[in-house]
């Protein structure tokens, strides 16, 4: 089958022709790819940014947002059957450790296991993952809309869901970034929190772009845009969510706090430089965010394919179903 | 100055000619009353059915949900300036001890000081409170039309509030009872949560009502209401609020329960019988709920004069205000 | 081998012999069985108070407190060896649905699997279960001594975690019941809480013990035994666990709480009837209680085993370990 | 009386004649010293390390860690009398703001307002508070015992209750720095949580303290400091409290953290200086956390003066009070 391939980092990936791989495990899923996302990581894989913090053998298949439909499963798999439409979580896990135990996917005891940074990815015609890290999608979903959520959206729906216990009545958020993750980002904000949103861009069509999924301001990045949310909001936000994290976003996105105010950082590359002072007198807290885990997937895609989050019935094991009837 | 004062339990209440408050205290707040909502409440008192539970002497003046404009303070109000429109929170509270410091308004440790029920209420000219009870709204509010907000608003905000950690994407809330508190709930739920939320209710226009008000279903309590919420949730709802809480709509709530639900109840008047096998092996939470606190009126407040939750400024000391400027 | 066996309710069970089981499954482990813990439930199931409310055809094998060491596992099972001591948890999950990914073993999709109420249990030679229920003990550790923690620890463990964010400095909180149950609840209330603990029950002996095992004070329950607790508490209790659930301490265990306080039902048996009055105006919530998770079980079994809670190391997937050095 | 002040920085302060402090206001409480702390804060505000940071008139009267008994009151504050052994928060608070409602001290909406760092503290025969910010102790207390805990115990205290959800059986906690702070947030540490507690300083003497004060383990800070913590925890700390907050600790403390830990500052001086590749793959949060609030200082005090935190009973508005009666 064909698969884009990694062979030298600094140099772009190749279409290789390479060997299908088989469902051989009790537990193994072949899935059939409907849609793979590329997002800024796979650019740094190609680049070799990784290649010191997360090491693998080249060459690599790329493609770590996976969606499509199931095309063979191992013995032990009850609850996927050929030819369900399926996302695929990004890590794969070993099902019994106390973090898998405790929904905490992304901090498995096996250590991080993830197709298309460490092994064999999505970007082929076939992809093989494991039953735990298969999400169903109902009838019908079209897998390539979806497969981006996989991670950009993941990875947003998670820091928003973090935030939702200080995001109450009257509070307001703040997105940095109104891009890939961000656009996504204030989506979950709308539907989660009843947060008055704020969308920081440097980009007009970014800006319009946020307003358009449902931002309630939209404050162009001009070097005034701390002081405009501190405007707007009277004492600072309540939470800033950086999906940026370049050194150009870091201190602006702290400063639009108000006092005990959280900020969540998302987007990475820079590094966050703050004086002690600041962060004590401020009582600041600053949350690193990784991916998200099996649940906040399923819930994820369930907001995204339906249209709405209050309208989804749990039929099953580990599955994500709509439901038409509405009086 | 008017009054209108219950001197005999079972005997209408009459209006009375008394003499008008006085800020004597330096916390005083004399109100001129714009509105003093009638609630069930009220007519409990006139009926005798509080006599035993909170004694008071009589006469008393009715009135606990009361709103209108600063008329005079004492020395020490500075929060507050003659003119400002407000909200009267229904307990006077101390201010000083544990529940007070904790925002636990209404277990104050001097105990519940509840005018309209205990002493002089807000149906009057005038209404004699103090400085920590009064919740500013913003200039140009109109207290008539939120002063039922003081007890039936915050009595449904502070149950849904309570749930919130519970009904994230996916989840399903049930309202039984759709009348004065219900359809309260309801625009709570909608704000607050992204949960699928169900009215149920006896009568058609209240189910109307209700799918006015933002619920995805309404569902007619036929005496099948019970089986119709676990049909439309799949395994049954997470949260139930029983706005009614009479013999006729406890067990049918609790029925609607998914495993691990949560029975809120608000209303009063029956007795919840429960075996106590079904309270474990569904691992049912019955969680009663009491008026609200001063954050959640403020909150409140908030929510249903500005039509919008995402849109608040805090302003200063315990206001409520509003924005108006969008992008 | 040899199995205790119920042939038909209200008759004694009988030793039999029966076929050996086998790790016919991937996930299948087989554990040679040091001990099984006898508890209330196995006498209610041997005179047919279940027979209803959890069917199962006879004859079954009882035994659902079961601890020894893996004697076989499947193919696909990798965090156990033969030789493993282990520990038992009551409930066989899929591993796949939301409940399972969350950690919420006791509501998995596929429905409650309990050995020894719903099939065969471990009072026999070998017993058969699946690798998602088996938690490694620590190296050395005498199963027979801890048996009873898979369903009488479990079940207290479960109840006393979700108070433990009520339960700060100054806290109070009362074990109706000092028996099986009730003295480890204590155990637990002290080892994870600051909470000031009160026992109740009617047997000295019972109170004796309760003492031994850490309750600050003994309350003899002669029918002055909720006033005590108000007069030593002052305001009530913050929680109250009822770990006997009768007709008998469900209005006393529910009078012994403060204003905004939780009753934990764990035992069962009676009918909780409540006037909504009582609920609501003490804002008071009524937990019920069921059994325990996986993630609860290994953490209990750690408390327990190792003789204080602080000197724990993770050290793999799923396993309990303790940790000689100190300084 | 006498006084001691800062008339400028940089040089010593004095032992100069004042003017008699007064209960001019209704809720002035006038306290007569029993002890006043000393802080490093002290030092620095001599330094003039905070002239800028929080600026105040010259000359101050140092001490912002009071306690003593009252000496006068105005006429609106009910909860004292004169002669009651008392401690005081360090923030005087107006009460009737959003955040003082929901008990949120330290964020008072009219801004910090901090005897002996911006006004006349209580390094004095006499000292101004107000009623809201004393705390009434259990009649014979000490008070030159106990007013330290007014800001370095209160703080201690309020850094460590923030991790208690996350501090569960099986967790580990580490004090960096065993000193004024450390030591006394090892101790609410084992009063409150069931984590294992490792204590890291420089100093022996400090570390036998830690271990006098219930640490389970000492570390020297050798440089080897993290990657011994790693070993004895096996995956890294929970939390991490550096009570130091020098450049010196900040890069070593995150270092002992878990995958998904949090690192609590609580001194400070240096800068904090982490990647934000580092923050976000190992999910790490940095927590800063500034003094306490009045339910805290009233906790903590408990804690401290009854010797034991499971033995206090809640006697009125806002008082500690301990109860001798043990079974």
């Amino acid at each position: 089958m064909k698969a884009i391939r990694v062979h030298a980092y600094g140099q772009p990936p190749r279409l290789d022709d390479v060997p299908e791989p088989r469902a051989t495990g009790p537990d193994d899923v072949i899935v059939r790819i409907g849609g793979a996302g590329l997002c800024r990581t796979d650019l740094h894989i190609i680049d070799g940014w990784f290649a010191d913090v997360i090491p693998s053998d080249l060459p690599i298949v790329l493609g770590h947002e996976n969606a499509g439909w199931v095309h063979a499963v191992g013995p032990a798999v009850e609850h996927l059957a050929v030819g369900d439409p399926v996302i695929c979580h990004p890590n794969l896990t070993c099902g019994v450790c106390s973090a898998c135990r405790a929904g905490d996917d992304m901090r498995c005891a096996r250590g991080p296991n993830l197709p298309g940074l460490m092994g064999v990815g999505g970007m082929a015609e076939l992809f093989k993952t494991t039953a735990r890290a298969v999400v169903k999608l109902p009838a019908g979903a079209e897998p390539a809309q979806v497969a981006a959520l996989a991670d950009a959206g993941l990875t947003a729906y998670h820091a928003v869901s973090k935030a939702v216990p200080a995001l109450g009545p009257g509070s307001s958020a703040v997105a940095v970034g109104a891009g890939g993750l961000g656009h996504i980002g204030i989506q979950c904000l709308k539907a989660m929190t009843p947060a008055h949103v704020i969308a920081v861009d440097t980009s007009e069509d970014a800006l319009k772009l946020a307003l358009s999924c449902g931002a309630d301001h939209a404050v162009t990045a001009d070097g005034q845009q701390a002081q405009q949310v501190r405007d707007l909001t009277g004492t600072g936000a309540d939470a800033v969510f950086d999906f940026v994290g370049e050194d150009t976003t870091i201190g602006d996105s702290v400063a639009m706090l108000r006092p005990g105010g959280t900020y969540y950082l998302v987007g990475y590359g820079g590094t966050v430089t703050l004086p002690t002072i600041q962060l004590v007198l401020g009582e600041i807290t600053v949350a690193g965010n990784l991916i998200g885990t099996n649940p906040d997937l399923t819930t994820w895609c369930a907001i995204r394919l339906l249209g709405c989050s209050g309208c989804l019935r749990r039929v099953g094991p580990g599955n994500v179903s709509g439901r038409a009837e509405r009086s």
